[in-house]
């Protein structure tokens, strides 16, 4: 078999990368972050981890409301910038054009193609992280990136996150059909 | 600003493609998952989202223990067929060949680049989905995957899943290097 045993702090490559909002008294402030999901369907709820050493933790827990905005390949800078400082430090409110959808208190960010507000539901204390999980409360496109009225993963060209090697990636070509390429392996 | 509202029903593409192993009774069952995320750095932990429909749902409450098994691009056929049967139907045990690590009871996939064997820690119910937190208590490469020492995301070559438009993908180019591209914002 070949197996060889590697250290058990591993990753789940790639990640999705994506910017989190949270109030800060009068302004916004956002995070990267890599380890975020979806949890549940019905209602569509997600699950965002961060470490209990940052600032963004602190603020969702007074906030009760968060965001998650799905950044462009071209605001590559500007995302890692965001992971690279902390809130407490420098004042991360002014790099993007800020909107607020129906929960009033979560702010969002104009510049990325896909922005989901959440309401916090629930918050797991963990030994070095907060997962949070949030129900999406209001989700905001823009036109130009739907296709036969949905969100197109090709026109909102994300990024993702893959380590060791710290790389930034778009995403890669199509190389099957999902719920379709297994139908062969059926017994008739 | 331009901002539609869009379905709150949306996915945070693209999704990691994983294939969930589980025991059942003395055979192993394996199901395809995209809603999975590292969630804690130390102890390093997974949380897994899996429908309560879902056998595998069923077993994982039982066992207590899963795998986490990371695809090759070449196994989609595969990968997407453990999707598409449900264990009650249909045994795919067979499918491919079966390792088990220290816990000795998280059935693992050999034909996979990584492989990681969990204990649950956790199971939050929710409304339409279970979500599994685990700590890797485990995790198996190859050589031949190893980059100094780790796991090398572009020689493991796994999938992505984009929605809505049921594309198995893979890797993209890098468009990037984390925590070091925005550092050009920094203020001097």
């Amino acid at each position: 078999m070949g197996k060889v045993a590697t250290g058990t702090n591993v990753f789940i490559n790639p990640m999705p990368i994506v910017l989190v909002g949270v109030r800060e008294k009068s302004k916004a402030n956002f995070i990267t972050v890599g380890w975020v999901t979806r949890v549940n369907t019905n209602p569509p709820m997600v699950a965002v981890s961060i470490s209990k050493s940052h600032y963004t933790a602190e603020l969702i827990r007074e906030a009760r409301t968060f965001s998650i905005n799905v950044p462009g390949a071209d605001m590559a800078d500007k995302v890692d910038y965001c992971g690279l400082v902390s809130g407490k430090d420098v004042d991360k409110s002014a790099l993007f054009d800020v909107f607020f959808g129906t929960l009033k208190t979560a702010p969002m960010i104009s510049e990325c193609p896909l922005c989901l507000e959440c309401k916090l539901v629930d918050t797991l204390p963990m030994k070095t992280n907060y997962l949070f999980i949030g129900e999406i409360a209001g989700a905001f496109t823009e036109e130009k990136y739907l296709t036969d009225g949905l969100p197109d993963p090709e026109k909102i060209n994300p990024l993702v996150l893959t380590m060791p090697d710290t790389s930034y990636r778009t995403l890669g070509k199509p190389a099957g059909k999902a719920w379709s390429d297994g139908k062969k392996l059926m017994k008739k």
